[in-house]
């Protein structure tokens, strides 16, 4: 497959600083891909907590199903990962694999079984090589250390064009605290390889089930509001781990206003990485956002834009550059919530060109027209009906989406 | 747009028999297309009654509206189509000139309001100009004849690449009766054109509460269960209409046994139009049926069948003759129905792949990319929880599909 960047990958990748608690190491371990790095180790002080969002699949990875048990208790000393290899669909072997490579890791790190935390993208339905992992831990552990973001997300990538990453800070009760995030996902499932995994840590110290709300909150918002082809992978995961070592002041609950701060700084880095994974879509010309306001609930809106988002007929009207606003209002009536249709109001590039269920009389389509023809699509609709919004992203839909996906292996 | 007829279509259409109490006309009303006709008018004769199934979209067609209002009284004297504009989103405007439509209809064939139902198809968002249909509802009247169905079957096709039309018998308690049916649909909503209408006569005398039984039942074994591109028309129609001219015993119910003729030709006959639309789906270069077994009831396995049949992913791999089953699982796991990873089975063209969770240990692949290469693909996915089972058809998702949609206006 091609590796060549998306033209809508940024211009350049975040440098992300050293944080407190947290070390990396990454290897060639020879999985699927060959001379590069393909698995990476995470390591996090003693006492971090972690929270994570699994795949809502009912035919999980080993991994997924590993991470969801470990997550209850809400303590975490490594994240392993691989590529090359999803695990997923592997049956007994692949549990057994999983479960290897977590036993070698809690040996290796001197740590509980249920610390250790694993992903695996790839391939489904190739049992796992666990022993080229776990052979080469050592070497993992000998060479971890604080400044290796970038290399970490650079062995996480499958069909990504481009690694993606993103920090931000805040203040907790006073305290800096800092947040790095690394992120793979391309297609929900790209060419036989899988998956959305995000890998999120701060310094912050914060109990497990704060983190777990802050965290639910913030996915439900970023994560759960981008969609490429509205695939849904065996082994999407989502952690964010807590070192604890900045020693802010314990918040009361997720609620707490010193983590006021915190909240928009989570939301913001997990929506810069959730974009950067439709910007790496397959095939993406175009990066889409689309806004929702005046449904029932928010539940409601982020379901109406994900309806838009996942329209085959939308998203190939904008790669034609076609300003086909009536494909809008048949997948707005398709999501199944509550609008009405003579109070639907759709802007596209910020020009109102229907309203009150018709086209409005003076539309101009010229100024929408030059819109359609940017990278930066803007949608917004107004179903008229209360007071829930929402923001989705998603990209185009190319022939380079078929070619990535159809005529892989021909 | 290229009317080059689908590679899947039928090599001939079949010849449709004249039924006792239809008569139909077609007319070029220059309504959109030139040169072609592009209304039809179903007569049916005095006492005729009706049932339909309609979009479920929120933000229906004003057709769609005044058939949910006319059903309900369940008699019907005429069917108005026309191609070209969907008249959908088309606000007060929209809904005068459907009602300017029907009272014209009305008057012209001397009977209620409540007895005329309409329908439209093409351009979303455009006012219909009804004065075009009303102006030639004379010629109309005077043109009605009995053989015209294949007539009929053209002058509702939009990007259609070839007239979907069929026609069964059975009898009810010794009496011969005759169903015919003509339809049109190619994407769920095709390059600004709408729609899946399909509209279903027989001779046969049945009571409407029977009929809308007896539709709904069918309907959801087949045009329910066919998808293009999963997006949902702003006025998809399926209407059944029952002149009663064979005079047949009166059923006590839609489950009456001297039925049991009717109802089985009856889903043979939607499902035979339904398959047809897909035949014609827009890029279509194969015929895909999924069957599914296993399921916790035939609704989830329908919804199951549905995920797979719009998966992105799995279409493109079949465009793409690869037998990636990978991309099963996933949509399976996707579905949110009650499925058992670890008793999943696969089998395409008849071949076990995956089984019990995993790859099965002697998958020989060779048949299966044979038989991936050929137009007819039958997938079939047992999920391991119960008994619940339904059919399912889609087609391939190909450059061409981009094409129709995305490159139409450039």
């Amino acid at each position: 497959m091609s590796q060549k960047a998306s033209p809508l990958a940024p211009t350049h990748a975040p440098k992300l600083p050293a944080l407190a608690g947290v070390r990396l190491a990454i290897r060639e371990c020879n999985i699927r891909y060959r001379g590069r790095p393909d698995v990476m180790l995470m390591e996090l002080s003693p006492g971090s907590t972690i929270a994570g969002v699994l795949t809502k699949s009912l035919a999980p990875s080993a991994a997924v199903d590993l991470c969801r048990k470990h997550l209850k208790g809400g303590k975490a000393r490594a994240i392993l990962v691989n590529a090359g290899n999803a695990n997923a669909f592997t049956g007994k072997l692949g549990k057994q694999a999983a479960e290897l490579s977590v036993d070698a890791a809690a040996k290796t790190l001197g740590c509980k079984k249920g610390e250790i935390f694993v992903a695996s993208t790839g391939v489904i339905g190739e049992p796992l090589p666990a022993e080229k992992i776990t052979a080469n831990l050592g070497a993992l552990k000998d060479s971890l250390k604080a400044d290796a973001w970038a290399d970490a997300a650079a062995a996480i990538m499958t069909t990504d064009t481009f690694p993606k990453l993103a920090t931000r800070t805040a203040t907790i009760g006073g305290t800096a605290v800092t947040l790095n995030g690394i992120c793979k996902g391309s297609g929900m499932i790209a060419p036989d390889m899988a998956t959305m995994l995000a890998f999120v840590a701060t310094d912050a110290k914060l109990p497990a089930d704060i983190l777990r709300t802050l965290l639910q909150k913030s996915a439900d918002k970023s994560f759960n509001c981008i969609t490429v082809d509205g695939d849904t992978s065996t082994s999407d995961t989502l952690l964010l781990a807590a070192t604890g070592e900045a020693k802010n002041p314990k918040p009361k609950s997720a609620g707490d206003p010193i983590l006021k701060e915190f909240r928009a700084a989570l939301d913001s880095l997990l929506t810069d990485l959730a974009v950067q994974v439709v910007m790496d879509g397959e095939g993406a010309e175009k990066l889409v956002t689309i806004d929702i306001t005046g449904a029932a609930s928010a539940a409601a809106a982020r379901r109406i834009g994900l309806s838009i988002a996942n329209s085959p007929l939308v998203k190939t009207a904008i790669a034609g550059e076609d300003a086909n606003w009536g494909r809008i209002v048949m997948a707005v009536g398709k999501a199944g919530e509550k609008a009405e249709r003579d109070k639907l109001a759709i802007k596209i590039g910020g020009v109102l060109i229907a309203a009150k269920g018709q086209r409005v009389a003076d539309y101009d389509e010229a100024p929408v027209a030059k819109h359609i023809r940017s990278r930066d699509i803007k949608i917004e609709v107004d179903v008229g009906v209360g007071t829930g919004k929402a923001r989705v992203w998603t990209c185009d839909l190319t022939h380079r989406y078929i070619e990535i996906n159809a005529d892989y292996r021909s």
